[in-house]
This record gives C-alpha cells, structure tokens and sequence, in this order.
C-alpha cells in the first residue's frame, strides 16, 4: 500500500498518528472534515519537489496546508490522499529594505512576518485577519481591512517559486516592480487554492509602516447615507488604508456584551496613513465634511496610534465577540462583493434575506465586500439550512448585482455553484481547460473550485 | 482562395488594398514590416467573433491591430494571414460615475477616453504616453509615468469581453474591486499581446482627477543621488503620482535644441496629487528634505496645474526633441526594468553600454524601469549594429539583476530571446503549454512573444 512505501521512503517526515490525520482533516469553516490518509511535513523546497512527484508517479490526491484559517474548507482533503504541510518551511530567508521587498518560505505565518519587518519599518499590507500563512495567502488571493489602500495578496507579489503537479519547480515572475513580459502566470497561479501546484517561497512587496495614522469613526440615520459616504470618500482621493461598515446589530450586541455605550446606528470606521500630523487632519476635515453632506449624526476622530486603537477596539472585538455571544454553535460567515454603487442594496438585502436567523453584517466597504456572521447549531438541521438559505440568496444576489461570489475567502468547496452564473460557462470552461493541460491527471486539490 | 471568400463573406468590412495593407504592416517600432492578405474591419464585438471563426476554420493567421503605437512590433502580423482592425469600435458604452467606472470598446483611444471622462471629474490613469487603444494597452499591459501610484494597465480593469482562438466569446473577471474567484484569466489575458485571443472590451477602473496637483525637480551632482533619493522617496510613504529621472545627456540635448537654460545634471521631476493645497505643500517639505539628504544641488518646485505644467514641459519634450534632434534616422526604445536598488546600477552600466552611440537616458525612476532612446541611420548596418549590442547589453543585464527585460512595451518581436533568461526555461515551457492549449493551431499573431 502506497502510505507505507512513502512512510518508507519519507521517514520521520510523514506521519499517519491518529490526531494528526484528525488535525488536517478541517480549517476553521462549518465544511465537513475529511481525513487525509497521510500528513507530509516538508523542511524545504526539495521536499515538495519530491512528494509531488510521488504523488504524480502514483496519482494520489496531495493538498497543500498552512495554518489552517480559511474559512471556505480550502485546504480540506476531501478525496483524501496526502496532505502536505508547510509549518515547518518558515524562514524569512532575506529582507531587501532598500527595495522594499521581502523573501520568504511559504509557511511564515502572516503576524511573525509583520513582527519581524517592524524594526525595519515595513509591514506586508493585505491583512485577512487571521494568522494565516504566506502560502495560503498566495493560495486564496487573501486581503482584508487594508485592501482599499494596499491591494489583496495578487497586487503585492513580485515573484514566486512554485511547484507544478508533475513536480516540476517553476519561478514565477521577476523582481521588478512592473513588467509586460510573457504571460502572467504568476496571477494565474495566485488564487488557484492549490489545483495548479503549490507555492513554496515568494518575493513579496512591502509598504513603509505610515509615519502617522488617523482613524474615524462616523455614524448615520440609516444604511443608505453610511455606505453613499463611503463611495464620495473613495470618489474625493483621499485614499483611506481601511474603510469599514458595520451594521447597527453588530454594535446593538458589542454594547450588550461588551457594555460600550456606542451610538446603535449603522457606521463607517475609517483609518488613514500619512507622512505627518498636519496632512492627517487636514483629510479629517475633508472626511468630516463629506460626512456631513451624506446627513451622519455622530463623529469621532483622532490622530495617532493609540486614538486609532481606541477607535477601532469595537470593529476589531466584533469576531471574537460573536463567537463569546454563541458559544457552542457553529458560523457560516457570508464572503461577497459588488460594485461599491450597489453596496447599499445589497446590505438592505442581506438585512432582509437574514432577518429570521442570528446574523452580524458588516464589511470591507470600501473593496464593496460584504461579510455576514449567521450562527445557528449545527445539529439541528432546520436552524442550520436557514442559514445556508440565507448564505445562497446574499451570494447570488451579489454575483447578480454584477460582483463576485467571494471577496477574499477562496471558492474552496462552498462556492463551486456559483462560478457558472458569476462568469458564463465558457469562461469556466476555459478555466477547465488549463486546470486539465496543467494537472492532467487531476492530483491537486481535487474537488475543489469546479463541480 | 480564402482572401477572395473572405471578401465575399465580409464584404465592405474587409479591405486589401495596398496602402491599407501597408498602414497595416507596422507599427511605431523600427522592427521590419510585413504585410498582412486581407485587413478586416471590426464594427461590433459579434463581427471579431465571426472573424475569428473564420480563420480558425481556416487555419489562417489573425493579428488583432489597435492604434499601431506600440515599440516592439507588437501587432505587426509577421505571417501574414488576417488583421483585425479596432478603429471603427470605438464606442464609450457607459460611464459609471459612482462606480469610478467606464464601459469601453477596445477600439477606443486613451484621450479620446480621458476627454470624455473630464467632465465626470474621472481618469483613466495608466498613460502609456502615445495615443494608445485601450485593446491594445490591454494586450501588452502598458504603463507609464503615472504607473508608479495607479498601477499599469493590469491594475485598471475589472472586467473584458475576449474572443478565444476558436471564436467562442468569453467574460473575464467581474465588476467588484476584489475577488478570490476562480482563476484569474483575466490577468493571464492581459499582456498575452493577442497570442490567446482578442479583448472586444473592457470595465475600466478610473481614479478621481485629484483637486490639486504639484510638481518638484531636483538636480543631483551625480546619478547615484539621484536614483537614491527615489527610493528613499518611494519609502517614505509620500505616493508620487509620478516619479521620473532624466540623464543630464538628455538635458543638454534639451538646452541646445531649444534654450532651455536647464541645470546639465542627472535629475528627478515628480508629481503629487492631493485633496487640497496644505497637504501639497507638506508634502513639498517633506520631499526638499529627503532631497537634501541625498545631496541635492538645485531645486524647484510649485503648487497648481500650472506650475505643474511648467515643470514637467522639459520632460514632455523629450521624445518629441530627440525625434527632431535626428530627423532621418530610426531609434530602438530600449524598456527594462529591475528591482529599486539596482536603478542607479543598471543606468550607469546604460550610460557605459551607449558611450559610442547617440542615446539619451531617461525612465520611469519610481518602477525602476529604465529607457533609452538610441538613434542611428539604419541602412548603415555597423552604426545599426552598434545599438542593438547597446540594446542588448542592458536588457541583458537588467535580467541579471533580476528584472524584467520589459518594463512596459511586451515582449513583441524584439524580446522573444530573453524570455528563458528571464523566467528560465520550465516556466516558458508553461507559457508555451497554455498557449498550446488555448491555441491549438497556431493562428493567434503567431510569431510573438516565443521563438
């Protein structure tokens, strides 16, 4: 059986333990788990080379994993096989301040990066929130609160090695900060969740971590004048690093949990980075100002590190509070977006469409991504299928609306369905195509992203 | 013979008359012309997929044929066969304002577009300097000065129709600012200079015309300080909205043809863009000290359009002078690119490598893509040959310091042989597979970009 020649072959880097099968089997999404047979720990390049070719040589299904945090069952092993581990390919192998640029193996995690370029005075932007690793960034294109300013993973890459699913070790674009040659293969491959091959280094580009920063906090009567600021902010130039909306239930439970004493009304929180003080509140007053054309009824503001900390305590515990607030149950958290002129209909939508389940609606407004937390117990199916309701009509409303089925999670298994409708089939079709003539014998990630 | 059916299926549509065909054998590139059999002009998006049909079931080579502005031969159908025109698809479909939005088809010209988006205080910023279609800024991913804050072209579309080798019509991408949806064909598209098919048209993202602009120059004792102070620019969070360098060559050209009284010195010209005058003039502070820094000897700089204007009128002459400069004679526009804190080494290795032609050396500093206009007569074939060495020289070594050996005109003609150096020879092999896969038969301007 092939698990033991690989155990015979890979020695102490494969293991077959219980727990560990049992540790690879999920991410942190509601989707089934499903257990690999064997779990492969790479140490470096080499290693993936070699156990993508064994998988190759005897087309087993092989699944690359970082740390686990998608949140759309991305790197779940659902026909099984091996399960390659990136935990242990966690160098930053070299920092280039001078180009702003770093070099890393694709198991750093996302924080330990930040930590480690701070005392060079630059961060890595796209954040997803969790501590996800480079690699499954690379994988599911991540972003987050930062992308309306820095872009997602795919605008802050410039090169990358990457393993083919016959084992061939390809790099993928160069180090120059543009570039019109030959076919991007890099962008193909960002985004792809491990069905085109697997990631295992990459030159990424940095920011400067801002001398100062700001942040706003602006409340309205209703959705509407909340998310019709946020497209006049975008429209004046003022580049916000973060813009976010949060719907008057999120703050209605933050208070209730949390004792805050917030206004209950739909908000935008706001972040901006800047070269010095005086730029920082000169845009204050232009945000102020676009604030009060759009009718907000509550504003707050501050200039530097701790009043942006302070600003955003309530956006940044809103996860963490909706898991404390529904212990024991289980999250579908909703992941779509739209052109930011129909961001207003589609939060009145996802009111709607969630009105009869526990649900949290906030998001990256300024990207036009729409994020909903439903929680509802897991075992009881008719709670549960309420839920799932809700997810496909918030979904299909924005792919109808001209956006996407997923912002930034991934297609990974719950958002297959909806690739048709969002691109027309041949455009799949085509994305068919390339996934046969690239992994012929279908060994990357099956089951993923395609029916 | 197909030419013959060909005009009596397309009729009026189709034209081989000899001037037209002529028009049609080249582009603003020194690379040999070649003429196409039959050149077709496209009314509509249904006439580009019936077009193409044909040739596929034809076998006959198809060369999609913008503006003709592009450098490296791009759309010069080098094996003859069909070019489709874009000139008559040259609709503004829609604009959406809120959005930050324009619907285009591929024929439409950059100022053309930018003309009409004025009054909706909208641009669409990737300028490639000439007159570009945006078909073609589409297939060779083009860029320019403005690149350096709003990205090149890639970075600018949300979404294009594209007309695969076998006539089927496809949609790429969608109209949300960011997706974790599928592959990313769209950007596997762009840039594939019409060796996978033809964009029909395209969602733009557009930027707000800022409210307020301002300009610097800063002349430098030697090039070392001056490229260097663009990266310590770079860093330092300010966001130029263009960030150039010009060699003092390029200076005292500019003084002797037209008086211009100009310090002789290595120097960078800037722009800013902003919300107001106060964050302008800050941001002026800010640049004069880290120019002071780096030992800057001169300095200019003012707040409007107009200063604005004042201070970039050497460098937009620059092209257009040394044109005048060498009436007769042709130029290679030498485009490469490498990593930020090679800039000052990859410009002194081109002054070195043109010390015995007539160059002038100037670039997009804040990418770290270099140019140089070298000019000869090129029917004498040692003084022609002196270039192209001159040429290769730096593209050469651009990749070696690993770069890009082209920053924003394609790969075209001219750089199909660095393609292997560039990315190494597994990774074209991946291009070459996805190109046959796509493009079984071989009939979308073939010729390009692989040997």
């Amino acid at each position: 059986m092939w698990v033991n020649e690989m155990k015979e072959i890979f020695k102490s880097k494969c293991s077959t333990g219980e727990s560990i099968l049992d540790q690879f089997s999920h991410d942190e999404s509601h989707h089934k788990w499903s257990k690999p047979q064997i779990v492969f720990f790479a140490e470096n390049e080499q290693d993936v080379v070699d156990v993508v070719k064994y998988a190759h040589k005897n087309s087993i299904p092989i699944t690359g994993y970082g740390a686990g945090s998608s949140i759309e069952g991305n790197p779940i092993p659902v026909k099984g096989g091996i399960v390659v581990s990136f935990q242990n390919m966690n160098k930053i192998i070299e920092v280039f301040p001078q180009d702003m640029m770093v070099r890393v193996e694709a198991g750093v995690l996302y924080k330990d990066l930040n930590n480690e370029l701070r005392r060079y005075g630059l961060f890595f932007a796209p954040d997803p929130g969790a501590n996800a690793s480079i690699g499954g960034m690379l994988a599911n294109n991540a972003s987050g609160t930062r992308t309306v300013k820095y872009g997602a993973t795919k605008d802050n890459v410039y090169k990358a090695n990457f393993v083919l699913p016959d084992g061939t070790l390809i790099k993928l674009g160069n180090l120059a900060r543009k570039s019109s040659s030959g076919f991007d293969t890099l962008h193909l491959m960002i985004g792809s969740e491990g069905t085109l091959g697997l990631f295992t280094e990459a030159y990424l580009k940095l920011a400067g971590i801002p001398a100062e920063m700001s942040a706003a906090v602006a409340y309205f009567e209703n959705v509407n004048d909340a998310v019709n600021t946020v497209s006049n902010i975008i429209m004046s130039g003022l580049s916000p690093a973060a813009i976010e909306f949060m719907d008057e239930n999120v703050i209605k439970m933050l208070n209730l949990s949390d004792n805050l004493n917030l206004n209950e009304k739909p908000c935008i929180i706001m972040e901006f980075h800047g070269d010095n003080k005086i730029i920082l509140e000169e845009q204050i007053k232009s945000v102020v100002s676009i604030c009060r054309d759009n009718g907000m009824i509550n504003f707050d503001s501050g200039v530097g590190i701790d009043e942006r900390n302070r600003i955003w305590s309530a956006r940044h515990k809103t996860y963490e509070v909706i898991l404390r607030t529904n212990i024991g149950k289980k999250a579908i958290i909703v992941d779509a977006a739209v052109p930011i002129s129909k961001y207003p209909d589609i939060v009145m939508f996802a009111k709607d469409a969630t009105k009869d389940v526990t649900g949290y609606i906030f998001g990256h407004a300024g990207d036009g991504n729409i994020h909903a937390v439903l929680v509802a117990d897991k075992d009881n199916s008719s709670e549960w299928g309420k839920l799932e309701v809700a997810n496909e009509k918030i979904v299909k409303k924005a792919v109808e609306f001209g956006g996407t089925a997923t912002g930034e999670h991934g297609v990974g298994i719950g958002k297959s369905k909806y690739l048709v409708s969002e691109y027309g089939e041949n455009s799949v079709n085509l994305m068919k195509l390339i996934k046969k003539s690239i992994d012929s014998s279908n060994i990357m990630n099956p089951g993923k992203i395609f029916i």
